[in-house]
């Protein structure tokens, strides 16, 4: 079996993305972060995912984007409530944290070149990027460039870094039909950016707002428990 | 001003790189990395050189790459003494941390973008990229391409990303014959892999070897207090 290293946030995108990975064969090591997000329950979610999965190698990274500031998801500004205009309009979302993808993609390769995985699976996705830059087709393909110059797997063994982004060009309904038809119990993941103390998703953030509307257009319950 | 991010190690190259931002006039701000480090002593030459030069914004990033493992830097792996055949030969050598300057100019992508810089500073140069795959100039150049995609401000204001390597075909005597030039003190620096616990270097492991060399080549006194 092949290695490949997930980016498993917790949410419906990254436990589909884990799923159509391991249904392609992969044995899959998850990478989640500790970044200083406001949402931080979303780790117990990444385990939960991780577990049912049958993921054996978990790994957790710590890093502190507040450190740099700049986004609504780690600083203490508020997080948007519906989707506003600015978002419909593809303009950059306040919720966006200064070159995630990059630093998460980057560490990604560190995992796989240690896991000896010359494949990366990220959950990026259509509805993302209509705002995030580094949710985009050209930057998913440039970072698979990069990886290829970067390390010394590459160098030594002339394996081919992949950057896989299954889920890039589906709506919400499509990647939830996709998890439902692999198995994915959503129940499991999170997605709201503003939970209660006690971890209960808002119904109300653009996150949850995503999706509730893919779980109406699937046609099936929605499993999250809202405040 | 124009604002950069230089990454700021506390060794010789970083700190001469630093200086040539300056001297190039850019308004500085320096990124160092508490990234699991055996030679942990090096982030208070950071801070040391980062008074000197009055760099004002310096930001510590921690992460923690030993939970990737694969490095003698991070791991209970043995640092190479003296320079070896393999190192020599253009092997990679067992210094080499997975995907560190990936990640590392990842983390400066962030801070470039929160503090309006569209110019990094790496401080590699041709020692390092004899073995280590992410210090060659193709990297350098790809990892532009991809700031040029991944950013918020890329797409916002037009304005274009440079990663610059000013060291990166010089030799370590060429390093340290510019940094006298701009006045940097090299006694602030830290260079060695193995220190004492009292933080002097080993004067023995493969760094303090070539600092040593470029000092005997310039022909100046090496302020270093080795063991």
């Amino acid at each position: 079996m092949r290695a490949a290293v997930v980016l498993l946030s917790g949410g419906i995108d990254s436990a589909t993305t884990a799923a159509v990975a391991i249904d392609r064969g992969f044995d899959v090591s998850a990478l989640t972060f500790r970044y200083g997000q406001r949402h931080v329950v979303e780790l117990e979610a990444a385990e939960r995912v991780a577990a049912a999965l049958k993921i054996e190698r978990r790994v957790v990274q710590s890093i502190d984007l507040r450190v740099y500031g700049g986004s609504a998801l780690t600083d203490d500004l508020d997080v948007p409530m519906e989707r506003d205009a600015g978002d419909r309009a593809g303009e950059i979302p306040i919720t966006y944290v200064p070159a995630r993808n990059t630093i998460f993609l980057a560490h990604a390769l560190a995992l796989a070149e240690v896991v000896g995985a010359f494949d990366v699976f990220i959950g990026v996705n259509a509805v993302d990027y209509s705002g995030y830059p580094d949710c985009r087709p050209e930057f998913i393909a440039k970072f698979a460039e990069l990886a290829n110059l970067a390390t010394a797997a590459a160098v030594r063994e002339e394996g081919r870094f992949e950057v896989h982004a299954p889920l890039i060009a589906m709506s919400k309904a499509d990647i939830i039909r996709e998890g439902v038809r692999l198995g994915v119990d959503y129940g499991l993941t999170h997605s709201c950016y503003a939970p209660t103390d006690s971890g209960l998703a808002c119904g109300r953030c653009d996150s949850c707002a995503i999706r509730r509307e893919g779980f109406v257009t699937v046609g099936i319950a929605d499993p999250t428990r809202y405040a």
